[in-house]
């Protein structure tokens, strides 16, 4: 028995056909677990955090030293380092696995020791009894296991550079003392020390977790060697044994004679990896033998992924896959009928159906969602504000005023740019604070950023030239279609509409949602462009000539008669009376620009029609703004500093972006356009009030008719919410969401204060207008490409410039032609420039229409394509976003209008025109 | 028998303990394994080229259908797709290597079964007579076997949409014809059809491959597995059965009863998997019977390397890794002490040292190893010539051409700037042009683009400098360092000094080649500042004002009278005798701002000192060529277009970011400053001649004096040569070399070719002169940061910004503390900072002698830290470099001067300078 033991656990090397002939015959394994995993299924079993020590002598001290650890995956400590690795998956051999099961055949196995403050006297104790070892390597034995333990952490007492390189394992007992519990006092201690304690890697370790350590060593004091695994009954915190202050539940010791290191090293790696596997560390806590264990180590063989020995490296470190099998896909029942086609099983599945949740039902009764989220809600409003005093929250509203002012001006600046300043800045943050003060005290979630989106924005550029271009007034028309989307979003809300959203599929949502990015992009160029004809360069311009530019105003009577002569004389004597000049007063030369043609003088000279600098600088400002926000943004996933910084510094990329483009402005002092907002608490405009009439300017059946308009920003509003949540919700496989951290989720006191902050900041008007124009539409052009980037469908018409074999491993490039692919991307396409082309005629007002056009073609689809290929590129949404839908929903129906979620900064809330338009 | 190889081979599952039980007592493999491959090594097996072809049912009629292929990575036909997924590692399960083994030990092996057109009736007709299947079957499994083979590249005949989820792969006997062969002629004959010679996969094969193919199906008729593994004697084209014409050696086929797919299918991958192993191919050729095969097995599984179940997902795939395992260091006689410990191993890795290659060694004669080199490249001289008549030559004289043209305008356009036009654009060009020409019919490596480099340009620029602040006449200074430099290249060259460069070391490299990047990074951003106050922006201007800006020329007796007013009269008197003006004809108003000047009038008005526009654009310019370069650069790793086509964007990135920049330019028609370049074949400086003379400006001991500056000339040029071979190899390892395509080429006339057309651009000065210098300064900036971005200093210095944990998996941070490798860094940043100071004052001109200071340094390090921390923190060169170290130490002894490997644009050769000095 000890014979074979040795040649067999970590002895000298055989050949894997040495283990299929001594290999005893057994019952199968999976039949085995099946009977104790199935035993009492009910309570789980707590996650496992293994340590594995090693035994070195450190300057003629033995001591047992970290060198790897598993919380899911594996970390090794970096030897010449010093450091802990990546974590990694742990590759092991096949070797080490049948050696480890070897050992555990014929090692001490010892299941549910009763505490006992130190086991590994009672290991060797056993040992003793079973007659494994003679009695007399009981004193040495226990020496050795007892030795301290010196963690990664900590760094070594006495240690020479030259030492590093030879360091050995092997014991030599010159400083053996003949009582084997002379050892430091920080190894029996029950209670954790401080070291343990101030470890900072226990924030990684789940807080019900259990220790397993593997204690591995060299002795030149055994010929065999000695093998224990034990399992105590309780968890037991055993001094200084592991890292962190986590009790310990399993050991596994394995002694051996020196020359098989790297061996030994390598079954207790494969101990440690079983010991974190989900099925195994089941196993390991329920097994009643030795043989139960056995069978969790044929199990996980038969489940082992293989690699082969020429197409990998054991030395790359793998780093741990986004999605690991799930414990219940592996769970027994399935285990065998997955084995032999694991790998060439992807081809079965398909998308995950689309399912709705509970606040998505159609109840039948008038407000029945309304009121069931209600019921759902009130329970939880007293605490609701409560949780809003705590000093984190300081921060939190500081976090999100920022965000909220940045969108309000962004969104106010270019709102006053589509309408002419009827709404502006000042108009946004009102709106702004208003509704979002409401939303905060009666939302259903209430710590989310209201703002303005994207498609609302168009939809007011559009209603505005329509009514400029119709002779209708804008701010009567306005109020009306407020009033009435108001009313259908009430009556949304009491009709339990939300269940409509099943109908509206990726395809929809995707060409609603590129148009809308196109319509951004296009703009911000155009605006661009603009300045370039609004600031026309002299192009010819030479320097050294500089004495021959110039702009002189000259008064009429000097310069050529013209057919206007007469009137721009009776103009200039209608000036003069009525701001009482003197006409030989007037100096001509000292008169402006404007003034010159005001009172009918003439310009002449060869610089009159430029304007220096000025289309360079906004070209530089809007660039730059652009470039900037994209660099930051992307920081997010750079090397660099650390997470929750890059995270900041990513979450502030349009803020940082403006200040910065703001900043470089004044340095340069340049008459660059700026953002028009009232220096005092007025209006932008000054020809409106803060109350608009109803009547009087417009027709009266305008009041009737403008039921049509607000239909379509009904529409609008409903679609941009659920396209917003597909948004966001898909943004968060890449980026992750930006305010988790004061999720926590989910308090009023916070929301209120910022929106009062932003109310407050409509005294911010001095510093606002240093805001130049040209960093709007920077920011403008940023999120326009951002929310491109987050499309399906982008990335599917990129894939017509990608050769096949560098295209991204799509799951629907795996199941569907590619040539199919791209005529779907092709349809996308021409509706995207029907939409595009309809969009630039007089039928743009009806452009919220458009979508459920969108939606009938969608339908035709089904025609041309197969349901298989159309459950993989139109997959309703994605599994995964379901529970937020259902969030978004439980919000919508507790509020009057739909409150989009928002970390994106294109979410808009529309109550706020409704609200300023009530005003 | 029957029964157990139903039972074992792909019939009803069984868990791995079944295999354990089953399986027979063998003799050790590895032993078996060394017997066999020792016999004899000296022939290598052929590459082999895997097929699987699974049986299908298409349209009622049965076929091959090709499932996957391994050239040595597995390639799976994505069933839904329709098409290849990209290479992948084969990650397989244990159960399916088990399963296959069986197969083997119960399945018909024939080994070296001779030439036979259809192997597959042998196979069915062996399987009778050794009883394995009744008679009765044979024609069934026949007919089978000779189904149409149906390849990834065709297209389906028959196939709806609906069918393609299920179609089934089990056959029923309807079509069944008694005759067995009446099959399509196209699998029969033994030439390949022109669908396999026209697959374009041929080209990714070795040319020495052989096939094996891999035949699963299930039909009704079998109770039990049919397993055949055979060799043929002679590898043979077996019609249609592969893809590619490639002759087939190897088969294995495995018929089953229904309801085990996934188990065949596993088996199938198994056994590719196998067939591409270097060491199982091997065995498979050489095997002498079925337990040779096993044994293979055997070994193969010991080799694996297993991932736990619960931390990987079989459904990712895994892609080939840069670097695999070779045969080599797998090869048997190490495998058993390997096996032990593989992943655990990297511990005891120390970085190659450095070797020094046979050109480099120290002859000991005068021109020893000069000599060497010349009859080493004399008997390839003729073909060197004869080569060039090829068609390809024509598109690599093209491309060759234009880089080199780039390089010249850039850095002559540079060394213009540097040298007040004393050696400008045209100086440049037919530098180029002679020393190239040259160097092509005498160089060692002739095919090689010469150019300026940034020491030498450093150089140029302090040398003019001193000569400028101490009255010395630049041309005749810098001719006779170039005579010094020339002799002492030769010098260098017959006393074999390249063996010196062994005591050159990573650190002193990579302090020169920072510094020299980072006066790159200076210099361009210096020189934009200063385009901002060349050019300066009128800050407060506003539009409407225009009409109070003006720059008048005044009359100097209209103007204040000044202390200089007679002084300047008297001077305008003289002009005017000179150019017989008179003064009364003076229009003083018409005069450009340099002629008001000379003519002593007074510039008055608010414009004056101010010039539009231009700053910006510059800027524009500037930083747009920048980052267009940065971005074309970039664009070789994006998965956009065939990768050669984005090869070739990338290597022409400085050549369209110059010529779109410089469309810009044209377009905007703005008088920004451009690249100054003599309209006509003349020196750029006009007071300069083509000759020098080497007396007469300077006093006589100047002569010899100049050999102290020609000596850091020397030493410049060697250290810049060394630079280079380290940075273009280090380069190597990310971005694949510029000109590989036509380097097999190695031959004279191409480049002769090159240079003469680059000695006729001398008349592109027409063209040149449209180059505005902003843009050649984005360049610049360009090739300072890009030259950063490979030295290893850098990425340490990045280190010191990112937390640990997202630090890079560096080999060096496996093996050196943290600590010890910033102190390192530390080190390095503390002497750049240094030589930055010393560059600064006076000791500027000895430049190159303070890279001799880096290495008595680096020397000084050795008492700071440990041998092993330097060896990975100091590597000399990195193993992989050494050949092409010996390619360059070649091309220098047989050149008299050191000519650097090129395809950075960062690369001179200084003998141009020489011979533009004796021309």
């Amino acid at each position: 028995m000890h014979l074979q033991s040795h040649q067999r656990c970590g002895g000298p090397h055989t050949s894997l056909t040495h283990f299929f002939t001594l290999l005893p015959s057994l019952s199968p394994a999976a039949e085995r677990l099946r009977h104790i995993l199935g035993e009492d299924d009910s309570t789980p079993t707590p996650t496992i955090f293994t340590e594995m020590d090693t035994l070195q002598q450190e300057g003629g001290e033995l001591e047992w030293k970290e060198s790897a650890r598993w919380v899911k995956f594996e970390e090794k400590v970096e030897e010449g380092g010093e450091r802990w690795s990546k974590p990694h998956v742990s590759t092991l051999t096949l070797h080490s696995l049948f050696e480890l099961r070897t050992c555990l055949q014929t090692g001490s196995i010892l299941l549910d020791l009763e505490g006992y403050s130190l086991p590994q006297i009672e290991i060797v104790e056993q040992q003793i009894t079973d007659g494994l070892i003679p009695p007399d390597l009981k004193e040495k034995i226990i020496f050795v296991l007892l030795r301290k333990h010196r963690h990664q952490t900590k760094k070594p007492i006495h240690r020479s550079l030259a030492d590093m390189g030879k360091s050995s394992n092997t014991v030599s007992f010159a400083p053996f003392t003949d009582h084997a519990q002379s050892r430091s006092m920080n190894d029996i201690s029950d209670t954790p020390s401080t070291d343990q304690l101030k470890n900072k890697f226990m924030k990684k370790i789940p807080r019900d977790a259990e220790a397993s350590n593997v204690l591995i060593g060299e002795v030149d004091f055994l010929d065999k060697p000695f093998v224990s695994f034990v399992r105590l009954a309780q968890a037991t915190t055993l001094g200084g044994l592991t890292e962190v202050p986590v009790p310990t539940r399993f050991l596994f010791i394995l002694l051996g004679p020196h020359g098989k290191t790297k061996s030994y090293n390598e079954i207790g790696r494969a101990i440690a990896t079983l010991m974190v596997d989900d099925l195994f560390s089941d196993v390991a806590y329920k097994a009643r033998d030795r043989e139960d264990l056995i069978a969790g180590v044929d199990e996980f063989l038969d489940e082992v992924i293989v690699l082969p020995p020429g197409e990998w490296d054991p030395k790359i470190r793998i780093e741990p896959p986004k999605k690991v099998p799930s414990a219940e896909m592996r769970h027994l029942g399935q285990v065998n009928g997955l084995a032999g086609g694991a790998a060439g099983g992807e081809d079965e599945e398909l998308p995950a159906p689309h399912e709705l949740g509970e606040e998505l039902k159609f109840t039948g009764r008038i407000g029945g969602g309304l009121w069931l989220d209600i019921k759902r809600k009130i329970p939880w409003y007293c605490s609701d504000i409560y949780d809003g005093f705590h000093i984190q929250s300081i921060s939190a509203v500081l976090f999100i005023y920022l965000g909220c002012i940045t969108n309000a001006i962004t969104f106010g600046g270019l709102l006053g740019d589509a309408t002419d300043n009827y709404q502006g800045v000042m108009e946004s943050f009102l709106g702004t604070a208003l509704a979002g003060s409401v939303f905060c005290l009666f939302g259903g979630q209430p710590l989310i950023i209201l703002s303005s989106t994207g498609p609302i924005l168009i939809f007011e550029k559009l209603l505005y030239e329509f009514s400029k271009n119709n002779d209708v007034d804008y701010m009567e028309l306005r109020l009306w279609i407020g009033l009435h989307s108001c009313l259908q979003c009430f009556l949304l809300v009491f009709s339990d509409a939300s269940y409509i959203i099943k109908y509206m599929t990726r395809f929809t949502e995707e060409g609603f949602s590129s148009l809308i990015s196109f319509i951004f992009i296009s703009d911000a160029i155009k605006k661009m462009v603009g300045a370039f004809k609004y600031y026309p360069i002299n192009r010819g311009f030479k320097p050294d000539y500089i004495t021959a530019y110039k702009c002189e105003c000259i008064a009429p009577d000097q310069g050529e008669s013209s057919n206007y002569f007469f009137f721009n004389y009776f103009m200039l004597i209608f000036y003069l009376i009525l701001f009482s000049f003197n006409l030989t007063d007037l100096d001509w030369s000292q008169l402006s620009k404007k003034e010159c043609v005001k009172y009918g003088g003439m310009l002449v000279g060869n610089s009159c029609k430029y304007v220096p600098d000025l289309a360079l600088m906004s070209f530089i400002l809007f660039f730059g703004t652009y470039s900037m926000t994209v660099s930051l943004k992307k920081f997010k996933f750079s090397r660099y500093f650390p997470t929750k910084l890059r995270k900041l510094i990513s979450d502030f990329a349009i803020f940082m972006s403006i200040m910065s483009f703001v900043g470089l402005d004044m340095l340069m002092g340049l008459d660059t356009p700026k953002l028009i907002v009232p220096t005092e608490f007025k209006p932008t405009r000054s020809d409106r009030g803060w109350l608009v009439m109803p009547f009087g300017k417009n027709p009266w059946w305008w009041c009737v008719a403008s039921f049509v308009p607000a239909l379509l920003v009904t529409i609008l509003i409903f679609m941009d919410q659920q396209i917003s949540a597909v948004i966001v919700n898909r943004k968060e496989n890449k980026l992750k969401r930006s305010v988790p951290c004061w999720r926590k989720e989910e308090q009023r006191l916070t929301g209120i204060l910022v929106f009062v902050l932003t109310g407050l900041s409509v005294f911010l008007a001095p510093i606002l207008q240093y805001i130049p124009m040209p960093v709007l539409y920077g920011v403008f052009l940023y999120m326009g490409v951002a929310s491109l980037s987050g499309i399906q469908f982008w990335e599917r018409i990129k894939l017509y410039l990608m050769p096949p074999k560098h295209q991204p491993d799509f799951s629907f490039l795996r199941h569907v032609p590619m040539r199919r692919v791209h005529l779907f991307t092709l349809v996308q396409i021409v509706c995207l420039a029907v939409l595009w082309i309809l969009k630039s005629t007089f039928l743009a007002i009806i452009f919220p229409v458009m979508i459920l056009g969108l939606m009938v073609v969608r339908k035709l689809l089904d025609l041309m394509f197969s349901q298989h290929d159309l459950a993989w590129l139109d997959d309703i949404l994605p599994d995964k976003d379901k529970k937020k839908k259902e969030d978004e929903k439980k919000k919508k129906k507790d509020k009057k209008a739909p409150e989009p979620e928002s970390d994106e900064e294109v979410r808009k809330c529309t109550i706020c025109q409704v609200w300023i338009c009530l005003s």
